[in-house]
């Protein structure tokens, strides 16, 4: 577990709606790592300042043999195959290329008395960096390893694994170097602005509320050529128990007071 | 509705997996425009190649005003607050500043016999163009009446409007013409390479099959100033069927043949 807040620099300083911003390092790597696609943003051409955006998959994490040589910062691993544009890229750079990785969960559709006051209930993070490619092979493993979990939990050790050599050639691992993080969470109830909360007529005739949303996980469908009869636990009660916690999440924030009008969280 | 493809160049050709891309107008605008987050990126100091990314609300669509003057090609319009980043330096840039917007749907997890060939079902789309500060007040209030409209059908016209003085002013949209635009769409079953479709032991142990995934809009949760009695159906009947929608289309996708076994389709 990360702890901590990540510095304030005039790269990632949250300008409007201060008060739904964070720099909280878990608060962020949370949002990070539940998020299943990854928008990758780097610029091919340093020449024209064009940027390209990629959806990846990517986790971050403290690799074990960082840890051990003293840094235990955590760094964003994505994956990717050996040969696309971003890995060659960053391969014909000794010092990396420059990123941005975004991850946004939408939670609700907040629904107000104006158009201007509708809004999103949502969790987002952005971090600015550097990657490199992963050479060491442990360290690669273990990404690897990582980055499937993420997707299912245990989902790697239930798999044909290792991978053999031809697997570990196609696959590239890039590993971002943070030098900048922020965050941003819109959780509660809808918000109007005084003077339409004074329209009876606008009261009255405009349904506000909230549609929970949440990224839903469907019953398992097996494949033409599975021949386990039954969805393992892995993946047909983490299926179950996922839907809960994030339908759980999705309703609560709904109800919650509105940004505006609760108490200051004390720092 | 517009129709044709987008043009292959340097800037948007898929390389990888090229048998999923698209360059299709309608599928690429079907994917944007039904996208809840859209992912937009830009490089804030041309001397300095790290770009940022946003996660902003937008639709694309062809505004009647620019078709009349012959233009009908679709843009990508993009809501904002008046005085964040990506609006003050698009402003102070005459010629509009050089964007990326990304969507992407997960449509499911595709769970197969080796880690490397695990997928994701899903639908994504990137637009590369420039975009200006729309100063015709006509075509603004379309384009606010068009993404409102894109989170809940008819919410515009069943909300207090037109929007006032002070919320024309605080709002900015962001006109993105698009140079260049592709897309991909992976659905279908389970798909392992040759060398583990003959391991007994491999097919005997690991569960394969697809966990469909889609954006589920949970019931409606009124809000504390709520007047209205029943949800309208402008919100509840739509959740109902949007949700039938969604979950047949991912449920569909994860049951098709997978990619490289289907017959290609004729073009």
């Amino acid at each position: 577990m990360a702890e901590g807040t990540y510095p304030k620099t005039a790269a990632n300083t949250v300008n409007r709606y201060k008060h739904q911003a964070t720099y909280d390092v878990e608060t962020i790597h949370s949002i990070v790592n539940s998020t299943a696609v990854l928008h990758v943003s780097f610029v091919p051409d340093p020449s024209d300042p064009t940027p390209i955006i990629l959806p990846m998959i990517g986790q971050m994490g403290a690799y074990p043999g960082d840890e051990a040589s003293g840094d235990s910062t955590w760094k964003c691993y994505l994956h990717g195959y050996v040969s696309s544009r971003i890995m060659n890229l960053t391969r014909s750079n000794e010092q990396g290329i420059p990123l941005c990785v975004a991850a946004t969960k939408v939670d609700g559709f907040v629904l107000t008395l104006s158009p201007n006051s509708h809004n999103y209930n949502y969790r987002s993070a952005i971090l600015q960096g550097h990657g490199t490619i992963v050479e060491d092979v442990d360290e690669k493993l273990w990404a690897m390893k990582l980055i499937t979990n993420s997707v299912v939990p245990d989902r790697y050790d239930n798999t044909r694994v290792p991978p053999d050599n031809a697997e570990m050639q196609s696959t590239n691992i890039l590993k971002m170097c943070i030098s900048s993080a922020s965050g941003k969470v819109r959780e509660g109830c809808p918000e109007d602005e005084r003077k339409d909360m004074k329209r009876e007529d606008v009261l009255d005739s405009v349904w506000t509320g909230v549609i929970p949303v949440y990224e839903k996980l469907a019953d398992p469908i097996e494949g033409p050529y599975n021949r386990i009869k039954n969805v393992p636990d892995h993946v047909g009660k983490w299926v179950k128990e996922e839907n809960e916690r994030r339908e759980t999440y999705t309703r609560e924030a709904a109800k919650k007071p509105a940004p505006l009008k609760r108490p200051k969280a004390s720092s």
